[in-house]
């Protein structure tokens, strides 16, 4: 693996300017950091992201994370000022910025050719330094978004980052970008936002109906309203887009339940049921690998600590890998319910290996 | 607790039916078994659900759990058979099959005033008599739907029913609860199927963008299509009417992208973006307490039998109680993240104490 050139300039103390600084100097890359507001740069100093940037440093690899609003003025400004380094950024829409970017570069020796563009697929509720940290990018794909004019050097060096910081690096062009998070980010968002909404005149004795799947889907509604009003807009063609196919089926599925017709019925939401089935199917599983569908197997559990502990020792014991763990909600009960998922072909030898050990458990 | 009336007769032996019979076998109470399959009634007997109908026996309570198609015919036959018993059913949109067994049931002794419908909020991706379990109930609501006839006898054996099976009754009329479930279930399921269809014309690369959020909006869209062809339709004025308002958003929003206007966009989509936050904190918490933010400490761990163990013994050494954990899948990487939430305050306090044991623990 080769190392980004250092020293690395990160421009902007953010949550992710100041993560993906952490997570360089973990690696030993010399990192000046700076940011327009003195606290935050002083608490990202402080928590040894780096040191401050001075008037003569030469950074030979710039990374910009500060909002969306101000990127493109600072990736130019960052290629003017140092012209032998080469610059990215961190926004979450790619096509608007490289366009400003290229435009504005012109004047600017060998132009935009030093510039590619990033976007590392991660984040948190939280922001600011503080809420930073080494590992938000560990095994997290980082979307890389070279230009037209984008040389060799300054592609390698947004992919030796990403790979540094422990995200995996996805090579594609700003409108494929685009276009990708609208359907696997944005409209997802959106579609969470308008389930939840619906709940604002909901009475409580029909909210106490709700369960496990109703806050699976509506569970990212609850984000940072104003950086999600910003990504809508910066994305506005391409989610308007998906929306426009949303739009579509939406349409339909409400025809033919007016016409109350069960042939109709059948046809339409048998098909945009099974559309919506076989896109789940579609979605890579963990680690990257092939989408599978493992074995489920439920534990019934008492609300206490140690509970936990003593079902994944146990679960250890059998010698079985757990997948995905979730605890569901539950209500009105000091009784949880853990939903276990194993290699396909494992539930059954799980579920025995427990209840031997005398948990109630059943797939 | 008063037990509902005995012996309790289940018509239809699959997954709720089962389920509701092994629940109730287990608290000692006797059970009958019926099914048009032989095959299903065997499989149930022999999981010591109850025994099988004969013909002179006389239940005293009769849970219909046919599928919906059948159930009103099946309800109405049994106020005819059984002209001392209570009757109910577990099918999951209420007004249609209301209806239909008022009607039919004019001429049966007593008429409708023994029969109350009922709706256990549970249910799995499995089917049949093999998936059932005395636990499935445990905790979740069971909606109670008595009639204008209902009387009172009927009304307390379907919520003792629940209750001896685990459940948290809730009672409520039969177009309360259609509104309800389109809110909470049904329209959420459109949403997330809407969403995964997106995914079927997206290129490999692009999907490999996905993230935990797409995953979770999407999880419900896996389930049984053909349960939920039946269910859109029985429910489908209700489920229309909360998807025209859907629609009427998302109107607003392709509207208000196609202007690009930044002033509208901050409007309109300020607006929408926190609506859907608003209805997110709508949403019960665990146990039916009041909605509440949760703490969230993230942990790094290797992916390997033993590993979560160590960090429940760890969380529990700590003295901290996890009131829900998700492990988030991860990309290309050996390593997982797992997420814990804790009550509001005792972040920090876990942090702290995760990182004291060698642990990568982060808010």
């Amino acid at each position: 693996m080769t190392l980004p050139p250092a020293p690395v300039l990160v421009i902007g103390c953010g949550l992710i300017g100041t993560s993906v600084a952490l997570a360089l100097a973990a690696h030993g890359t010399e990192v000046l950091l700076d940011d327009t507001s003195d606290a935050h740069l002083a608490e990202a100093v402080s928590q040894g992201a780096g040191v401050g940037l001075s008037s003569d440093d030469e950074p030979r690899f710039v990374v910009v994370a500060v909002p969306p609003v101000h990127a493109g003025a600072v990736v130019v400004e960052a290629l003017h000022r140092w012209p032998q380094a080469l610059v990215t950024d961190v926004t979450s829409v790619k096509s608007r910025i490289q366009d400003a970017i290229v435009e504005q570069s012109h004047a600017v020796p060998t132009g935009a050719g030093r510039y590619a563009g990033g976007h590392p697929m991660a984040g948190s509720e939280l922001s600011g330094p503080g809420a930073a940290n080494a590992q938000l990018f560990e095994g997290r794909p980082w979307a890389v978004t070279p230009t037209a004019a984008t040389r060799p050097e300054a592609l390698d060096a947004v992919v030796d980052l990403a790979l540094q910081v422990g995200a995996v690096p996805i090579i594609m062009n700003a409108s494929a970008h685009d276009r990708a998070v609208a359907v696997v980010s944005h409209v997802p968002q959106v579609m969470a936002t308008l389930t939840a909404a619906r709940l604002n005149d909901a009475p409580d004795n029909h909210l106490a109906l709700s369960g496990a799947g109703l806050r699976d889907v509506t569970r990212i509604a609850g984000s940072d309203m104003a950086l999600w009003r910003q990504i809508l807009g910066d994305n506005a063609a391409d989610v308007r887009s998906v929306l426009a196919e949303v739009r579509a089926d939406l349409d339909r599925v409400i025809g033919v339940l007016e016409t109350g017709d069960d042939a109709q019925l059948d046809a339409v939401l048998g098909e945009v049921l099974e559309s919506g089935r076989r896109g789940t199917q579609l979605i890579p599983g963990k680690h990257g690998s092939a989408p599978s569908r493992l074995d489920s197997v439920f534990v019934q559990l008492a609300d206490r600590p140690g509970e936990l502990s003593r079902l994944m020792a146990h679960t250890g014991e059998a010698g079985v890998n757990i997948e995905d763990l979730r605890l569901d909600h539950d209500l009105g009960r000091p009784v949880g319910l853990a939903e276990i998922s194993v290699a396909p072909g494992l539930g059954e030898t799980l579920v025995e290996a427990l209840t031997s050990r005398g948990w109630t458990a059943y797939r």
